[in-house]
């Protein structure tokens, strides 16, 4: 068994012997920038982690491991040119940097790119393993279009937002874990129960990026807080302070969720104090709570030797210690 | 053994049996009204051909016929974001009649969705015309940034030209029959074979439309003529025109094709009448012809009784007469 550590080294030395070169040059320089740009690589590390716990070779999934980083990938080249972001990662973003067309059409080549690490599946395990890829796929797109939807809207309900960040960020988060236990001829039931243990760490994850925008150490969290705030967007806390508060509370959280003239400082402060009040940290915890329980009874359900559930345990722990 | 039309009428059944619904319809509506918008379903039709070539029951090519369909009018919906084409089949594009973001991700959507439409390949076929399709897919998208570059370069070959086309339109075309073969159980050899069948196929078929688009009867073209010459676009034409011209005529297509401020009318008879002076017309023919001859040699090799290879060769034929 590999740390997680181990199993992140493993993906980033895989990935920087793979090469995204090609003519015409402006069609890949971009890819290799993005692909280049770092991050936490979670997805291919989530699909070596469910190999492990089936006693896997990694080279068996490393190939479909990098597809899911090159998708996901594909998937912020697309939503910043949605959202108009011109930084990631402290990087100028491809539409940025370049045009939207070469945005677009780079990240239509890198999704291709990344069926193209499927086809190494072997055949009996490969129509499971692209079934999940595709309805993945599809599903993560109706999540950024209703995230796009809801920039509109003002009548977005809980629910509703829980369902768009499980189709954008969760279900690839699981998807990853299926693939990998799916190569590593897991039962189908169990392949299933990561599916769905991915599912609830996803959501955690989610609830978790939405608190440290709000409440996150800027010089851990490495951007700075209460964007998410100034930009009006529909958060978990966003939605959750509309919901409790009151009177005049409700009147001035209405009031300057209405409009992006404020002067940000003065706006941040004033939300965040009403989320204490009205103790929004407390609230999303315990929802991240909820999924994290909901995640380790999931895990208690499969059938492998307790020390090979360490590696997905832990990485469940540390995600939930994350605000500090 | 089917007839052309009978094929088409095959997939276009097909195609209004599958429901492209869904949410968020914001996602979905774009899919539905671009497949609804007809067209000559080209693609899934020699996807058919290659199949009935094989004698294979056609409900064994139909669902990775209409991934090749469904591929292809995602890849229209990007490419009329990037070249800002308000009309499509005489009605308002994806990105025009709703928005940027909704035309990428509803395409995007589509190419996902495009891939489901493959899983259901026997897995024995699967990783072959996976590979195939990626490949292509890929190809398709460096066509088109091939494409979007020669919009600002005045030194375009007629070699680079040729490729653009190829990678652009003439692979798909390949790929479709390629697919249909294997999911036929043709030999390898005889796959690749109709492969560069199709590839020449696809290289006339995209000057016939450059030379169409020069001298077509709009009344059957069912588009204005002139439109490449008014853009400047680079096509066949244009680049021989340049090639040829000397003198007077030489510095008057510069001339022309350094502005779009020209009185549109008045530029497209001047340019037409120094095609017509070189024979562009003619060199265009030539060229389609030796792809046609080429195409035509290799069915030729192909190891299956003549009659199962009319369709094919009337299909080239029908291709060859089209302008008139």
């Amino acid at each position: 068994m590999h740390t997680l550590q181990q199993l992140q080294e493993i993906v980033a030395l895989a990935l920087s012997n793979e090469s995204f070169s090609g003519q015409p040059k402006e069609l890949y320089q971009p890819i290799q920038y993005i692909m280049q740009m770092g991050g936490k690589r979670l997805r291919p590390t989530l699909a070596l982690m469910a190999g492990e716990m089936y006693q896997c070779e990694l080279e068996k999934i490393i190939r479909p491991a990098l597809a899911l980083e090159i998708f996901h990938n594909f998937t912020l080249v697309h939503d910043d040119i949605m959202d108009a972001a011109p930084i990631r990662r402290g990087k100028e973003t491809i539409y940025k940097k370049w045009n939207t067309n070469i945005a677009i059409l780079s990240g239509d080549t890198m999704f291709a790119v990344a069926y193209n690490y499927l086809t190494d599946i072997p055949p009996h395990h490969l129509p499971a393993a692209l079934k999940v890829f595709n309805q993945t796929a599809i599903e993560v797109c109706e999540g950024q279009q209703y995230d796009l939807n809801f920039e509109d809207r003002s009548d977005v309900t809980i629910p509703e937002y829980l369902n768009m960040i499980r189709l954008k960020t969760a279900v690839l988060l699981a998807a990853s874990l299926k693939i990998g236990a799916i190569l590593a001829d897991a039962p189908a039931a169990e392949a299933d129960l990561l599916y769905r243990f991915g599912e609830d760490i996803g959501m955690a994850f989610q609830l978790k990026d939405d608190l440290l925008d709000a409440f996150g150490d800027e010089s851990v969290f490495g951007k700075k807080t209460g964007g998410d705030i100034v930009t009006n967007k529909k958060t978990f806390l966003n939605l959750k302070a509309l919901d409790l508060a009151e009177g005049n509370d409700r009147d001035r959280l209405n009031h300057y969720f209405s409009s992006t003239t404020f002067d940000p400082q003065e706006k941040v402060a004033a939300v965040l104090d009403i989320y204490k009040k009205l103790k929004i940290k407390e609230a999303t915890e315990d929802l991240m709570d909820k999924y994290y329980q909901s995640a380790m009874s999931i895990l208690d359900q499969i059938d492998v030797p307790q020390e090979r559930k360490t590696l997905l345990k832990s990485f469940a722990d540390k995600l939930q210690d994350r605000v500090h």
